[in-house]
């Protein structure tokens, strides 16, 4: 741990007028460059720390940090000062952070960050607006609502008109902002839960009389959503949550892209529909980018199957949703436009600092169904945007993506798309071009996932029966996590890795190998090093006798 | 709007080598000292131009606002640069935002926060570390972990052994962080559901088959929550996202100071009981500082009685949490440690930046209840925050706390609760000793209400039937609504109005004004001040024929 020695160290004590003076501007231009260079610290000093190593490594185990952070106690007096601090955070914390800004960090779905971004989060905290309320965020209310209607217009391309209505309404909203992806997909179902189960005569709504009552009134003996089974954990999350059970998420089958299974989906409906204990659909959720595969369900075709049978159709488009941007790559989206509700998160590929959620509505109306007043904040009618928001108080992320949608335009977003999904294509030829790896996953969007495959195991898998395959792949499960372990701890790249089922290998778990690429300085030759890693890695397997 | 006109803006194109060079660390010495240069505008001239006003002003009319803030398209190319996009938010937004950071800001939760917490949230966001996974945090959430335990201790004062075992567990949890109160509120009552019907013998625990069948396997009709009237509005929205209903959230009558009334919650738990259709008490919740009086509600009281009926016992201390940060007033949350859950914020009174929540458990198992996994993240028996969590990806704020804790000391904390506590009691003094003021809740921390009250009405209410103080009621509730929008209006300072049903009109609804005062620069003067300026608008109000 950096700092002094104890016999340095002069005792530190909480005094009044010290305190205080933190919470004024400083007025002395010597004070006033004492914060600056903290500043340049946090700005220069930060990165120059985490570029000593990449990824997760394992140089100081997890469990060697562990045993340092075991203070319980509180300090009663100031520990530390301010500079210390810093300089801890700099030189002790930093370098056991993890380096995701590395353009060789491509295991998951946070990257680097345009610097600006710092620049826009440390705005976001020096006015410390909260919006839950109008009175505590005035102008930022209203600069969130402008944001909420482009990202709206986005997806949905309603007219001028539409926008000029809704706006700037205090009594629709188009969307709003969360925490994460976990956050808006629970509140899209909260939604799409409670307009299903409204009130009706005799019975006040699921909101206000809970589920058993609003099963009772409509007769129906359990509400069910429909999903692939690429679907993100936060559905069951959402459903366990809010009273269905999360048992009652169903996961569809996916075809061989990944992507639901049409007629099964159909088939589950009708079945569930017609089934002797009556079920409700109360979603069917379409992923436009899972967060394994980076595969896009058939938004225009579920959309067309919810239509038909009235069914809320939820896009879970987190990672996908900014390549609505991409004049060239829309189009896999096509059908988005469709939904009754969709999820985007602002810190994927809107590049915005941790952690940023949206989730937006079609129906500008819909959201009533989640409306919580306060006497004292939130009146009906205001601007107050807690009104409907499965928060209370909220930091303005919303002046971040405004800012930086202006700085980018959609054209510079754009380009980081292109770069994301045309590098994973270069990147998945050359998986396919090396004898010992295997494409298991050919990337929709930005994401791919394959295996390491020795080219001799590959010959025996291919004329092996199904007892000596399930053999086989449990022989290279066991090589993909090793390799993908030894790699992080190596500390130069990092790859994360999953487990698939695949229509080849039936009822088998298949590891995998997981690559997001999202960061524009990660290049097809930074991959290539990577698979040369993989490759080297397993020759030293194969010497140590693995 | 500042900015220069059409004809001499350059227009701006989306570029790719542009773009790449905002993912990189600048190396240039001109490069850095230009991102310093932006620190600077945002550190000194952010608040300079908030200085110019104080509160939510109407010198520019929110409608104003909303009107230029009407367009719903993104920009194809970049619209501006970062210089005067900066510029933009410090001359266009901030002054139209609202100086929360003022001594005379003392109508809301929010407040002034120490300089260094901006510099803590910049290193948050350059770090850009996400919590749901070790593989995206590694020591930071170890450092999580600590700091959970540092405040679990502030609450529950468990043995050295405790900590000892749970600190850096990775299959206890002592709490966990989240966004905001209300989130932390719902996730407190989540536990509770998930503990109450929990697994057992052909059920498979609510989380997973859903209320209805919950109720059905317990042989419940409902599951209530108990809470004094003056409970956060928070509970509600959670009773209702949880399936329960919000009408299950059954509002508890208070004694003359905002307290529950322990024989009514007494009376109530029984008959709920002993009812015909059987309902379970879910949780009763406790109040360590309501939102609109600051009151607190009897803890050990609270706790004796739901330990006798096996009931889940949560406090909402939102507010007052850190009172127990002072040797001098921590008894006034006496009983806390008895509570099964608690919820503090961070950006109240651990002056955080905008937003941050947590809440405590007492059983470091109990979190079991809530438990989701994920094959490429949160895998069981790792240090995987996410794995028992609301929020999916989530940032850093808890390496906020950690340092803010070591600058600060509870003896920083304590002298800024003792401050508030003791600037409150004299405010209360000096608005008993204005003739033209009544004190409505004594403060008993930091909070109280008060309404302005002529001496003229004052004598007529004391002499005047039911009837007749219905209307002098009222008069003056139209005469505070008046001073709180025309004093708002002026923009010196604000104060909050809420309505409140007191002891002494039963059945009415009185307008009142609210101080909550935490920051450390609003002094006794100060409120005086606030006093005054009310008496100069009501005579204002009376030359102009109110």
């Amino acid at each position: 741990m950096a700092g002094k020695s104890p016999t340095e160290k002069k005792e530190l004590v909480a005094d009044w007028p010290a305190l205080t003076r933190t919470f004024i501007q400083p007025e002395s231009d010597a004070a006033k460059s004492t914060l600056i260079k903290y500043m340049e610290q946090i700005l220069f000093g930060l990165q120059d720390f985490l570029k000593t190593h990449v990824g997760f490594t394992e140089a100081i185990s997890l469990k060697h940090l562990a045993d340092r952070f075991t203070n319980s106690l509180i300090s009663q007096n100031p520990d530390k000062k301010l500079a210390d601090v810093i300089t801890d955070l700099i030189e002790d914390i930093a370098p056991h952070a993890v380096n995701v800004a590395s353009p060789y960090f491509v295991g998951h779905m946070t990257s680097a960050i345009p610097f600006f971004m710092v620049h826009l989060k440390t705005i976001v905290a020096a006015l410390n607006q909260n919006l839950v309320k109008i009175e505590t965020s005035k102008v930022v209310s209203v600069v969130e609502k402008q944001v909420l209607a482009k990202i709206h217009r986005l997806i949905y391309q309603q007219s001028d008109a539409f926008y000029k209505e809704h706006i700037q309404s205090t009594y629709t909203t188009l969307g709003c902002f969360t925490e994460n992806g976990t956050l808006s997909n629970l509140t899209a179902l909260w939604v799409a839960r409670n307009a299903l189960l409204s009130p009706k005569t005799g019975f006040e709504g699921v909101e206000k009389e809970g589920l058993k009552a609003a099963y009772d009134a409509y007769g129906i003996h359990r509400c069910v959503l429909l999903v692939s089974k690429r679907g993100h954990y936060s559905l069951n999350k959402a459903g366990g949550l809010l009273g269905l059970g999360n048992r009652n998420i169903i996961a569809v089958d996916v075809d061989a892209n990944n992507r639901i299974d049409l007629v099964k989906l159909e088939e589950t409906i009708r079945t569930l529909l017609k089934g002797p204990r009556k079920a409700a659909v109360l979603a069917v959720i379409g992923i436009a980018g899972t967060t394994e595969t980076g595969s896009v369900d058939p938004l225009r075709e579920m959309a067309g199957i919810c239509g038909e049978h009235n069914i809320h159709f939820h896009v879970d488009a987190a990672w996908g949703g900014p390549t609505l941007m991409s004049e060239k790559y829309r189009h896999l989206l096509s059908g988005i436009e469709h939904a009754d509700s969709v999820t985007i998160d602002g810190h994927k590929q809107f590049y915005m600092p941790m952690s940023s959620g949206m989730v937006y509505f079609k129906d500008p109306a819909i959201m009533d169904n989640i409306i919580y007043h306060a006497n004292y904040v939130n009146r009906p009618g205001s601007v107050d945007l807690g009104i409907k928001s499965p928060s209370g108080s909220r930091e303005a992320n919303s002046l971040i993506l405004d800012s930086a949608l202006k700085i980018m335009g959609s054209r510079g977003y754009a380009l980081l798309i292109d770069h994301g999904i045309e590098t994973a294509r270069k990147f998945a030829d050359e998986i396919e071009n090396r004898k010992d790896f295997q494409l298991i996953t050919s990337p929709e969007l930005n994401i791919l996932t394959y295996r390491f495959c020795p080219f001799d195991l590959q010959e025996k898998l291919a004329g092996s029966d199904d007892r000596q395959r399930v053999r086989i792949n449990e022989t290279l499960n066991d090589i993909n996590r090793q390799i993908q372990r030894r790699q992080r701890e190596a500390g130069k790249s990092f790859v994360s890795r999953t487990t698939l089922d695949i229509k080849d290998f039936p009822g088998q778990h298949i590891v995998v190998l997981r690559t997001v690429i999202m960061n524009p300085m990660t290049t097809i030759d930074i991959l290539c090093e990577i698979l040369n890693e993989q490759e080297e890695i397993y020759k030293t397997m194969i010497r140590d006798g693995f």
